[in-house]
């Protein structure tokens, strides 16, 4: 099974750099110089933690060290593997002294630190001349392919289980990190590699905090509790929200749930091909505004995942990105009340070719535990 | 008690803010843009994951985003907090053109992309003039306080007890990812908020990919297991190594056992203030020549450690950093043999005024399950 799926990965990889190719010749670059590691795994299959490729017209080089050799082996296919001894970047300036002539090189000017190009700087000279190939790889990764989207199915089925078997361990008295506990165990038990992102599970006044993390806080009556996680399957992430309630909610608490989860449907609602991201925000913004709760909103409404948990589009206000059939986006707008707490109910969804299909399917109406 | 952790926290953070001052101003620079996430925690205590910390002569200002507004006024006190609508480096440099004359602005050029430096530039013009302040927080970063030594004893701590009670489940039939999964249960059962990097459980020709992830991948009888984990604790890491064979091992597999380690004492023995840490490396793999085994060891021999999985200093040939007192480091030599395997065993060591002391003290002799 892991060889035929290495063999369809590797076919994949090969077209994917083709696809980039034909980016970098259109901006009249030689080659491409390729150092954000899940840009490097997309185009070549490597997942180690340190490596550098370099595109050019007629053949693509990985490299990286003696630690990956039995690695790199098995996983790239797609480019030439070389190992090296010392610092990768002298290795790839050494293989560019090698080519005649100057070289129009694209670079992510993201993804590369001012120490990195001071040391290509130095090595090459006038050899180099650098092309800005802006976010070349992250847009081609921003459309899933079908394989892609099979593994992300599975990714966001996982964790609809993982939570629902998690919601026993959500009562007064668990602290927060032992119901984290729970849900990453339950992923790893069901196959996942990993969390996409630390677990979390935020109690009481901590909802509040769009961005909290577990505590050994423990839970009480009559609190909210926000539970955001996302598991790696297969290199891919999925990335859910739900928050319930610990007893019986008051109507002030009930009516702010509904105010996101109409929120939330009506962003669903408006996704399709050809809208922009930030119409997408505008839209569960201005549901929120309805409930006057539009201020407690603080963050954008969601954001593009794949092998990484935040990827593009970004889904926030102004963002001019028109929608395409293949991305999968998070939806989740929040708000969040200082002393009081916090609700956000987020789902991964896949635009589709007349809207949008949502990949989590756990239960979003109020529980009250 | 998280009250008073923070009062004690606030304190360190103000001197330690204090000391990169020192350091400024002997590089003749005005100011210092932090942009690392973990050195940025450190000096002001924000653990948040969007955030630019600048530090001025007689003031500190943190630069984040809404969703983190009550988290840095709960986290961050040797620091003035910035809320800021847009991009943190917009509000930076707003900050810095109400200053009057050039600023002399230190930076990290491993820490900041092309990218941010060319905003800044475009916004700046000649407003800045940059200063290379090369790793000065990280060189702060390495020695440990006696605060930050308790946090790491108790994270080696529990990465021993967590790594004997799996144990258990190391056994033909497990999967190496639920062996993981074990291992990473029991760090956040015991309170750890995650594990410090994606755990290695390696069985039989896979043990020889150094850096080996854990896969679905059953043991089996007569295999050598590795297992590579650590856990974070009140944001301080642990990184242990242990090897266990399936059986009863060949005097073969014995002998390259030994081999590591005798190359592992050697290496700790070795250790003490005022050695350089190229010459640890050094002991660690002379000592595996005498077994003819050093072609086999094809990583560095160890790292620093700390509230990053991989700090300053690092252990590898020819490294010119010395060794200092209250340095905490991973000790770990391994050999790789295709086919065969690999055997890795790795501490977590803190260098004392004589030499140093292990953190992680779990059973180093060879096991056989």
């Amino acid at each position: 099974m892991a060889a035929k799926a290495g063999s369809t990965q590797s076919k994949s990889n090969r077209s994917r750099i083709d696809r980039l190719r034909s980016f970098f010749s259109a901006r009249k670059a030689d080659a491409l110089l390729v150092t954000h590691l899940p840009n490097i795994a997309y185009l070549c299959g490597f997942t180690g933690s340190n490596g550098i490729l370099l595109v050019e017209a007629s053949s693509a080089t990985l490299f990286t060290d003696s630690r990956y050799t039995f690695q790199a082996r098995d996983e790239v296919h797609s480019a030439a593997t070389s190992i090296v001894g010392g610092p990768l970047l002298s290795a790839v300036s050494t293989h560019l002294k090698r080519r005649k002539g100057r070289v129009r090189l694209g670079f992510s000017p993201t993804h590369l630190s001012v120490a990195q190009k001071l040391v290509l700087d130095a090595a090459l000279l006038k050899k180099v001349r650098w092309v800005d190939a802006a976010n070349a790889v992250e847009r081609l990764r921003a459309i899933k392919d079908p394989h892609e989207l099979e593994h992300m199915r599975a990714a966001a089925a996982l964790i609809d289980t993982v939570w629902e078997s998690a919601l026993a361990a959500v009562k007064p008295g668990s602290s927060e990190l032992s119901v984290a506990a729970e849900i990453e165990y339950g992923m790893k038990r069901l196959g996942a590699s990993g969390a996409s992102f630390e677990t979390i599970v935020a109690s009481g006044p901590r909802s509040a905090w769009a961005h909290a993390r577990a505590t050994s806080k423990l839970l009480r009556k009559n609190e909210l509790v926000v539970m955001d996680q996302g598991a790696i399957l297969r290199h891919y992430c999925s990335d859910m929200t739900r928050t319930v309630f610990l007893g019986r909610a008051s109507s002030r608490i009930r009516r702010m749930y509904h105010a996101v989860l109409d929120s939330q449907e009506a962003a669903k609602a408006a996704i399709r091909p050809g809208i922009a991201a930030g119409a997408v925000d505008g839209v569960a913004r201005g549901t929120l505004k309805k409930y006057r709760l539009d201020a407690f909103f603080t963050h954008s409404t969601g954001h593009g995942l794949g092998t990484e948990v935040h990827e593009m589009p970004r889904l926030g206000r102004g963002e001019e990105t028109v929608l395409e059939k293949g991305m999968v986006i998070t939806v989740e707008p929040g708000v969040y009340v200082e002393g009081l707490g916090g609700i956000r109910i987020e789902d991964d969804v896949v635009v589709t070719h007349e809207g949008c299909e949502s990949l989590t399917k756990a239960k979003r109406e109020l529980i009250e535990l």
